[in-house]
């Protein structure tokens, strides 16, 4: 009886565990996605919203690494309203999660007429003081990109 | 009394917990410095000893993410013996933890000779069952890559 009562907490135990990564990954690609959703339409401040103040972050036009949510700002900021695309996908996203952090990567490919443009992408989230996920590490590069 | 014994206990859990910081931060560092001494001696098996079976890995050479360890070790076996560099440099490493995950970036210089390459670099490490770190996720791109 005590061995079956074991094996049912095991199960019950697992079955909440997996059920909390499942609620974690889809909270996740939500909050991406409705941060893309408004990118697209020339908003970056969206993704603005879901960072945390000691955000670090790359992309390819940088000279280093951005260091917290000010200097992410100012990349940022005076980019609304200078670009649009026609739609996105983020394709075969997946969330690793360990406790308060979860790391979703992807690639991207998102179109403007004829143009498609692609990259790579890791978003580290954060599980803050305030109960919401905020993201703490943002890299975007380009996936192939053709080189002098 | 009991005012002051609470001010002590907050002062010694603020110090252990910076301690603990401290510590997985050069746990970490320690980590991937020592892989890169072996990667830039033509070694990749240093990577792939301390990556997880489930890593996920982005470099601007690849059609997409690879998933998983024989993915990975696919692509770094064959470079086995292949390359060399006189030395490396990461650049202002930061560790950012949150329980059993911790994200290190830098940007990274490697010197042959008078060729200096420069990189971002994101790796995050997750605390595992055994009690070592190990990588889930390696991003490689160029810093400010010379594109067509």
């Amino acid at each position: 009886m005590k061995q079956h009562l074991i094996f049912l907490c095991l199960i019950y135990s697992t079955m909440t565990n997996a059920k909390e990564k499942n609620s974690i990954q889809s909270t996740i690609i939500n909050l991406e996605t409705e941060a893309f959703v408004r990118w697209i339409q020339g908003d970056p401040t969206g993704f603005l919203e879901i960072s945390a103040p000691d955000v670090v972050y790359f992309d390819p036009f940088q000279e280093r690494r951005l260091n917290g949510i000010e200097e992410l700002a100012k990349l940022y900021l005076p980019m609304k309203g200078q670009f649009k695309a026609d739609n996105f996908a983020m394709l075969d996203p997946v969330v690793q999660t360990a406790g308060k952090m979860a790391v979703l990567t992807f690639n991207f490919e998102s179109r403007q007429g004829e143009k498609v443009q692609k990259w790579n992408c890791t978003e580290v989230y954060r599980f803050e003081a305030d109960e919401t996920w905020k993201i703490c590490q943002t890299h975007w590069s380009l996936t192939k990109p053709e080189l002098k």
